[in-house]
């Protein structure tokens, strides 16, 4: 058999690691041929590949990014698209696809596959916002990352007298929010889920001022204070068409500053949080994913992505990838209230 | 109501975490008062407390070891033991106990609570080798560091000419080993469950320098070779009374050497495994389990301890925490061997 | 001898080794007696103490921050201020003091030793722009964490189409920028010393997305484009009252937004510079310091700080802290300038 | 002109960062052309190379090991080698050599000088111990990887009773050692230089345990014990030539063991301290150092090598690289003893 295997959407450590138990078993056990597609849909939509076996994944494993490439082309947006890939695939050959991506990329494979492609997917969000896996690799990294940003904002915290806030990922699910914030032991947490009031965040942060300590907050990017004082955050150039406005966690910075007249200083994680070298759950957890996606490939069990279930891979119709998002339940919210305030 | 708290049993990254949970949730919202127990099971015994409030907790959530000290002391090998540990917690007024460990300590919680004592378990073991619970704390700690060791080797290995051994921990079962070379990209992965082949092991070593790739082998310390070759390895003075001899890494770099001709060095990690900060995965679980923990104390559901099944933390029988080893399935260490040779 | 310690300004990975070493080679060897000074200068003012001796610096070595505090507080700013101190110090029986802290700090204290009082100092800027010595401790651990951040963008830098920036510290001097950028291998380095040509950044941003590598931009939080461009970076609200705006690298994405039409993402490090555990070099660096500043009390010579020159501590003038700024010159700028365009 | 580089003897952080300056200037700069030889002085004798040019130096900055490989093949013990390497270049057009090394690296590089080679050289060592030169590349990054398990092994020594026991590296000069030690706070720093009194470390152990503090002591693989105790380490096969023994710091635990009836705990640290991504001091020191050797090779100041003064790089001859030894001097080593007991 010859397999192509793509990468399509936003970063995630450990996507090398998936392509690596992929091609080292499909290659080594299977005897399979692979093709890398470049650049995730782009590739097979406009024929750009590079050769993909044994000794290109080399050394791969501990490295972030992915050694195809990735973009957010959609074939299903292009005419003929879809028609074009399909071509590709017979021209070079390619008996089936691993695609390897989020909710838009595995939305392509799913029609793909409905349309009469072998496909076989791999799910992959930073966010961990997938209902069909308990954790997806990338996530662990982010944590640790913003953890780490945490921990050592909290010797600043004792020392001085400013209140600090952390902008992480995450813009319909707090998971990196909730998860770095119990660990990097966060004074508070605002997720996307559970809309927050800024009265009471300042309250907080007056009453945590009075004894001594200044209080660390840390605020998923797709937060939103109350009804009432809701904001339109215009990224881009302002009024006077030089200045670019912040994100969530610089208004709430000005908020409080105009509020409670303390000092807060805000610190934007960005792309930091899904680049560099992978953590050892992650790893595991997509390589694991790598083997078994190819083992679904070897039962030509199309159609199906692999997901993480207590400390099993299972596999799961490739339909699972695009249904509701997994977000924050509240009950877990409520946990780590006890922390708070 | 007025609660014990001790740990026992080898250090562990995440027992901080769990004290500072119980303590947070216990105090701060059940309203109960704590009495920190020292030293394991000694504390009770001898009576050697500690304060232990919200201000004790302050700022341990990222420490390593234990602030409440830890020891092996089993109250059941001590004369009268049981009697004093009774009296004693009848004496200061003590109502529950939440003991923190590994089969042995647990062991003393679950004959304690069948004696009619109030306790409730936090299980702790680095070796993850606990059948209750999909993971406990302290394990990916301990794999995040031995990979990193890892990592460092592949550079040496890539330039230059020498057999690296790494022996992890892991006496009875090889999660540690089989997750760090998973994560570290390992030629040889070899731990306890499973017997190895010397001669393989040295033909594989040959091979790989043939390749121009030298070979990283993680051993973990209880592993062992074939019957054939068995050794016996007398940890403690030499024949000549000085010198001390090494493990089964040092072992297997002596055996290398002799018969392939080839330098071997091996990396002993030792108790750099268990110590300092813990990974964002263990804080989380270490702070899930001891708000867990206080809620069961809550409900005054005696002999139960907590544990992760999936997602979810959950209670089960004290007594699970002794029954048979998780030991890695022949099925899980088949997974790996792909990477193998 | 009754010795006084205090920490002023910015928090600085080091204070906290330095204040050890004080304490234990003049408790320790000299047989002195400490008293700590709490927030800086607020300390001898208003006669805020801490008890220092070697309990209270046990462990403390690997922790950023200060267990002493700190303030921006300047005795001289206020009426009756140094009296107060003098008297303060009278009457605690104080015979000395050392005082770690940066240009202000150290002004105090030069002011305070010309007045008569016995003082020693040890310098300290995050920013490394202090003339008397080669390097200041917490310099060496800001651009280790600002290094880190940049090896992590790589990884998307090579994936995506993104123009990439990290703003960090520095208001007046480009150390920890030109460091960090030359170890993290930034394409473009942005540093105060030197006025940047927005169009020549843009052009380069243009001719790195045409070789299929985004770049990475590595700006000084002080760092000004050319006159023309000149910007003035209204901190606070904005003209709706709501929204705060971004340091000047918020601003340089959007420049490169509008005028490439490239998306452009920042990273704005902030506190996260200062906090947390020191490296390997500020610890002993710091250490040093504190083993001479202590020898520099024991030789009474007061009005002297420590300083590094090359491999050695020596001693020079208090008033050399705050002589002019050691800002990086365009020789080492250039040097540097090889690794853009 | 066309240059060959080439890197020799151990591995060590940085050398990837060499060869990357040097091509970068070198090729962008001044225009030159690039080979590689593999191997160390292995290349040039036996022609083996691989092609070195902008694209090949791509993404090695915060690489480990050396993208050329390394040997410690000398060709003035191989008869006729000096004169095959001045065949070899002149074959292929070599105008002159940057050698990147240690003593014997370098000392070689000296000799094809005097001999009329074109050379210039780097200098290498993990240990430090150049007297030409302030610091060495690499030697950071290992003081840091020690410090940070130093860190780890506190928690065990604060919560358990075991005399901890690191080994690094350091046959001949302490220098990691004492850094490590004077960072991670150490209880006992062993060094080459300076034999130590068996009696008097067990001492000190007795003395630590009972003021209920483990002790963790630092030894560098060169430590010996006083003439009386001195002990001979047969590392190879034991005498029933099965068994391994292990190097000065099991040993030392042995002895501890034997002596004061402690437990005690040895973790040889080994490869890991010489591989994996440099730290920033090192990144910065190494590239430096490789900008200026391209300008030695630009100047044709033949005979050369670059070296660290204070902050500065300055050139030096070549034969001052196998001078004496660079050995901590006694009164460094007395400012750690405070520290001590």
């Amino acid at each position: 058999m010859r397999i192509g295997v793509l990468t399509g959407g936003g970063d995630c450590p450990g996507l090398n690691a998936v392509i690596r138990a992929v091609v080292r078993k499909g290659a080594g056990i299977y005897g399979y041929e692979f093709v890398g597609f470049r650049d995730g849909w782009k590739g097979p939509l406009e024929g750009l590949t590079m050769s993909l076996g044994i000794p290109e994944v080399r050394g791969i494993l501990p490295r972030g990014g992915t050694i195809l490439g990735s973009s957010r082309t959609n074939p299903y947006k292009i005419e003929g698209g879809v028609g074009r890939i399909r071509q590709n695939l017979a021209d070079m050959g390619i008996d089936a696809l691993v695609a390897i991506g989020g909710e838009d990329t595995l939305g392509v494979a799913t029609q793909l596959h409905d349309q009469g492609v072998n496909v076989v997917g791999v799910p992959k969000t930073i966010d961990n916002d997938l209902n069909a896996t308990d954790y997806t690799f990338g996530f662990d990294t982010a944590v640790n990352i913003a953890m780490e940003a945490i921990d050592r904002l909290h010797t600043t915290a004792e020392s001085h007298h400013r209140a600090l806030i952390v902008e992480v990922m995450g813009r319909h699910a707090g998971w990196i929010a909730l998860h770095a914030g119990l660990a990097g032991g966060a004074n508070v947490i605002l997720i996307p889920e559970q809309r927050f009031s800024l009265e009471r965040v300042c309250a907080y942060v007056e009453s945590r001022f009075q004894s001594h300590y200044a209080p660390i907050i840390v605020i998923a990017e797709g937060a939103q204070p109350d009804e009432g004082e809701m904001v339109t955050l215009d990224k881009g150039l302002d009024a006077f068409g030089h200045v670019r406005l912040g994100g969530i966690g610089e208004w709430l910075a000005g908020q409080i500053e105009a509020r409670t007249g303390k000092e807060a200083r805000t610190t934007v994680l960005g792309h930091i949080q899904r680049g560099g070298t992978p953590t050892a759950f992650d790893r595991v957890l997509a390589t694991r994913f790598g083997l078994h996606a190819i083992d679904v490939v070897h039962d030509e069990d199309w159609g199906k992505m692999v997901a993480l279930q207590g400390t099993n891979i299972v596999r799961v119709p490739l339909a699972e990838a695009t249904t509701e998002l997994k977000t924050v339940p509240p009950s877990f919210y409520s946990e780590a209230e006890v922390f708070f305030g």
